[in-house]
């Protein structure tokens, strides 16, 4: 047998996991399309009108590289934001950016302060770079602002990653309590502030941007109310030197131009994110009503989907999903203790929500039958 | 003044560098479009038609996520090279996958060998692991197989990197010269063989895929002769136990949908990369006469460029490339010693090469002026 490359001591200690299984890869297991695709908080509207028609105008310009400085783009997010160019970095996503941000601050061994049952592709990226994490249990199915500024100054982490509104559980903090968070950090602490669906809850969640603080990095997506998560587009807001440490390693012509078009057009479309966002609400309210109708209890969301409390143990929620799977609804649910009692659905079409509300009976029925 | 997150040491010693400047830029800072866009080695002939139409079909869908298995397109790669799914890794272009690849062999301090004036971005990203770039000038504008090989075995180095066809340069080595340096390799090196330009060359330049060998890595990509550069879409193809390490580190859902399905298509359109090819190598000879007809002397290529020797000083291409940018036509040239007495011009369309022809002899002329 012949010897091999060694990988890195510190890669060859990591596992090969998916953070995420794909529901195209369910499909492919069970032979059968799903007849919801209610389950990776996707925004089933799709993107504007205004955008796909940009993208169609774009296709045949695919042979070009990107712009590596992604101006355009950043030009409409700082005017759109109030800042200046240099205050924001676009990236692959909020998962590009979360790749970056963990190898520019964490070396092997550092403590990294987030919540148990946050977001599975932070995790993975601080295993990528030999951070120790540290995860602080939720309270009140909330992230517990109280509990990571413990954690970070018992551990002196450099880092904290807080996500509001939050994923998986829908809840959300108010801007005034954020920012007395970040107030009470330690400077030489980054926070990592996951605003994902911020387009999706209220407005006073968010506090207003402030690109003073060297602690504090804002990270938003076009791939939720914006509807473009194919593409992969998000950005980063905060001061800017943080931001020009980006240019130290980010793969400068990673942001394919297809995605600087579509968030420049996508952002210039507020009317139709608005009528997202109502349509969001709404079938917050419906899923909400579902799940009431079958005696569980939905959690107040802030973000395009809800989270369900189904009011019995982590087994029961599980079965629950694993029926709606079976009858070819896709859904998710929180893994973590106390979380995972629960089912997580996203807002959809109408008649992917009237399968739901048509199946989820049965659901339930076959869970309590075991 | 507040006190800041610190960087790791490792990347606070990193420069914020852009190993590219795009054209973008460029016109930015001109204020004027190029007329001629052939420097960065890009396909003008675009994307084929049939993926064009298939970008369309797909843009109503992009708020799905990606397939986070690339499965539709690693069949389809598996296919077309005759291996099998579990020997394929799609990534972000390959500069995407050179940034992983890096990670997952490189420790601070490893030494890792290339050519003197080789692709930049590779560089980029050994330095962001720590590794110790060592670099071996060319010979006779080929990179240097013994060069290469003695380096490796004098400084133990667990990587090295070779394109064929090259990169900045055009030559290339026979699959024999390829497959001589492999049997040569220490087992425990592991060989990055870029073959960006594998469609545009001579087929025997590409040695047979070969998945049993733990220590080669051949990457390839859909951004030059398919035409996608924008999409950002390339692949890895390497023994089973390689590729599935790049799951322990790899962004899952980091290839676009838009790229996966674009990749499929242009895999199915063989008819449309020979007709690609054909045009490639009709705008080589017709660059390489416009060289000659200047007393210059163009370097036989491989690929979709041609490596221009302007016959005189490192400054008196400069000077050349400066002033055919002056005159809106965008060009590149190599910057390392010996190699850097050569611009570098890519295959444009038929209006873009007259309007090279057109314009050469006077950038010559005012590049001898001073």
């Amino acid at each position: 047998m012949p010897k091999r490359p060694p990988l890195t001591p510190l890669i060859a200690a990591l596992p090969s996991t998916v953070p995420f299984v794909g529901p195209e890869a369910q499909q492919r297991a069970s032979g059968r399309n799903f007849r919801a695709r209610i389950g990776a908080n996707e925004s089933s509207f799709g993107p504007a009108p205004s955008v796909i028609a940009a993208m169609d105008e774009a296709a045949p310009d695919m042979w070009m590289y990107c712009d590596p400085d992604n101006h355009d783009l950043k030009v409409a997010l700082a005017k759109h934001l109030g800042v200046e160019q240099k205050n924001v970095v676009v990236g692959q996503g909020i998962d590009g950016l979360l790749n970056i941000v963990v190898r520019l601050y964490i070396s092997v061994g550092d403590a990294v302060v987030t919540s148990l049952g946050a977001y599975p592709t932070f995790n993975f990226h601080v295993a990528a770079s030999g951070g120790r994490l540290v995860t602080v249990p939720y309270e009140n199915d909330r992230e517990s602002l109280d509990g990571l500024l413990e954690a970070v100054r018992r551990e002196k982490a450099p880092m904290v990653y807080l996500s509001n509104p939050d994923n998986p559980m829908g809840t959300w903090w108010e801007a005034a309590e954020i920012e007395r968070f970040i107030e009470a950090l330690p400077e030489t602490t980054m926070l990592i502030l996951d605003e994902a669906y911020g387009e999706t809850g209220p407005a006073s969640a968010l506090p207003p941007i402030d690109v003073s603080r060297p602690n504090v990095l804002r990270m938003r997506t076009f791939s939720k109310a914006y509807g473009l998560a194919g593409l992969r587009c998000g950005y980063a807001v905060g001061e800017e030197e943080i931001i020009s440490d980006f240019e130290k390693i980010r793969d400068h012509y990673g942001v394919s131009r297809m995605a600087q078009i579509a968030g420049v057009a996508a952002l210039a479309d507020q009317d139709y994110l608005k009528s997202v966002a109502g349509k969001v609400a709404a079938g917050r309210e419906r899923i909400s009503i579902i799940a009431r109708d079958n005696g569980l209890a939905p959690i107040a969301s802030a973000t395009n989907f809800v989270t369900i409390d189904c009011k019995a143990d982590a087994d029961f929620a599980l079965r629950v999903m694993q029926n709606l799977l079976a009858r070819d609804i896709f859904i998710r649910k929180p893994m973590a203790p106390v979380l995972n009692r629960c089912i997580r659905v996203s807002v959809g079409l109408d008649h992917e929500l009237d399968v739901f509300a048509e199946e989820l009976p049965k659901a339930l029925a076959a869970a309590r039958n075991g």
